[in-house]
């Protein structure tokens, strides 16, 4: 038996966000103290790390649930899936449904239900529900979708990540510049080839890593106190994410009985692309190899970091040949993998 | 194989709102216009409908997370399981960490993430995620835990249910009253005896039924209308579960191999008195019975409507003998049922 994405599909933004846009910002430190280099100077510091030159941000009038209904159908029109057969909706996010303007996270009713009412989905026994587990939300939904499939409780599950970090953004935070938005969605179903998941990978740290991602003021000490943006300890999460998620590959590799010759690409979480390069360079290293060419297809640069939305969107897009030097081809394997907030990680291991 | 419910814990906020606390609120219509009865005539009647004569609420230093973390550590003690040796924590609520004098739902991380962390557990092994699914969360966070178990990919998953319902309701509305706090928790384990899950039956109505629940503005047209509190429209859901649940319940007692006479107790999501028993009164039709004396546990009257503790709550009250008139019994059938915002519904047969 194989459990497989059967389809693919994605929505990226039409707003397109350059670093330019952010040189009239006033970016402040952690302590509403003003930094002292000049906006531009931030910037391309900004971009020399992160490899962000401009990202998406949804139409004001858009939601999140607006975008994940979108990916979703291009994904069930891909996998030329009935939508009323699906058994399962599970729907990734970490912020919800926020309005333009407002700080609030809607999501009564879940994202999941409202992304099933926009298809028109009338068989209740199709089950929609939302996970909250960070940017690795998408990967650990199609684990979820594995385990109903295994269980035999499902044959066909819709997994979708969907996000809109531009609505919980602190403009005086140069982390601001990292976060865009974005959806993806795949339909999973059950085959008797030997293609699908071979392997997968979770582990969850709280003991001192829970609060390394979070909400949090504005560093501007005149603004409103009681409004949460999303916060981050970058360094601490890049020396963790080096640390957990090289180990996390590698275990889910040997537990898939494939070699590390075998890896044809790495769908990462596009976080920060020296980050990703890192991480990719150590799992090699932990194989005394170095990264080879080609090997780890980024949109960042162009997407930024849309949290569960990054590793199916670059999935499609390579898929879809739409990236450059990177193409795929049936009986490839591939690794996903994802760190986020949680701290959450996950890996898998997967023959095309 | 079985899968079971081996611990269970509850926790029962100390502030208590008795319905006379009400009678200075300022109730409006949805269109913002006046109602004519005097705020006792409400109350009364409200208390006719609902059963409700006072409710919990969590002191204002606490969140939804603090209450579920007590649960789940009662949850730990009663099942006397290692914490560490614990695969997943599944987390269902629906507001996230609310701060009092806020309406920012906060859910990064997740709750799940949260709890692990009070808990003081290290294994990163153990995966912890939240659940958005309306008030039916517990219940199906413990389907999803017999799923991941059958799967091969758990022997014990912790799973919480948690609300703060307090912090997100409109004063001016006479739902407002309904609303509580508490949170529940058990411990999913796998043994080779004939006790535990039986059957289970989950669906989501969204095609009309989606926006049944929402978030909306306060009835206050002064108000600020950006903020959002928790909306329903009562008629529509109550004729909506007294059509759908009973019918659920009757399908999952088939699919049980267990008769009607068997079920000796209903742990059903008390969200209104007399809906419950319109809904079991109904069930018991469906098989040509009147509805037995002592079949329905509620603890309605004292503690409100806390969503997604309202039913691990109540059970761990009849098990502890904390409930007049209701005992139960080793070998004992249950059925466990729900309703809520998705619109979502579920149910579940249990032998203890």
């Amino acid at each position: 038996m194989a459990i497989k994405i059967t389809g693919l599909g994605s929505y990226v933004p039409d707003v397109v966000k350059k670093n330019v846009n952010f040189s009239e910002h006033k970016f402040l430190n952690m302590d509403g103290s003003s930094i002292k280099s000049e906006n531009e100077i931030i910037i391309e510091k900004f971009k020399a790390i992160t490899g962000i030159d401009e990202r998406r941000y949804g139409s004001d009038a858009m939601t999140s649930s607006d975008m994940g209904t979108i990916a979703a159908q291009a994904a069930i029109d891909d996998a030329s899936v009935d939508p009323e057969t699906l058994d399962y909706i599970i729907c990734a996010h970490n912020y919800g449904d926020v309005q333009k303007g407002s700080n609030f996270s809607d999501i009564v009713p879940s994202l999941g239900s409202r992304i099933k009412h926009n298809l028109r989905i009338k068989n209740p026994k199709c089950v929609a529900y939302d996970i909250l587990f960070g940017c690795p939300g998408w990967i650990e939904g199609v684990i979820q979708a594995q385990a109903f499939i295994k269980a035999g409780m499902a044959k066909k599950c819709l997994v979708i990540g969907t996000e809109m970090l531009s609505r919980v953004v602190d403009n005086h935070d140069r982390d601001s510049m990292i976060y865009s938005d974005g959806a993806g969605a795949s339909v999973i179903e059950q085959d008797d080839s030997d293609t699908g998941i071979l392997a997968f990978e979770t582990a969850t740290f709280t003991y001192d890593e829970a609060y390394f991602l979070f909400n949090g003021s504005s560093y501007n000490p005149d603004a409103e106190q009681a409004t949460k943006y999303i916060k981050m300890y970058g360094r601490k999460i890049y020396n963790f994410a080096l640390t957990q998620v090289p180990q996390a590959m590698k275990t889910c590799l040997e537990n898939s009985g494939c070699s590390i010759g075998d890896v044809k690409k790495i769908f990462i979480h596009q976080a920060n692309e020296k980050m990703d390069e890192a991480i990719v360079s150590r799992f090699y290293k932990l194989h005394d190899l170095e990264m080879p060419e080609h090997i780890m297809p980024m949109s960042i640069n162009k997407l930024g970091n849309s949290s569960v939305a990054t590793v199916p969107t670059v999935f499609d897009m390579v898929r879809n040949g739409d990236l450059k030097n990177h193409e795929i081809n049936k009986g490839d394997v591939f690794i996903f993998a994802s760190v986020g907030a949680g701290m959450n990680i996950n890996a898998m291991v997967y023959r095309y």
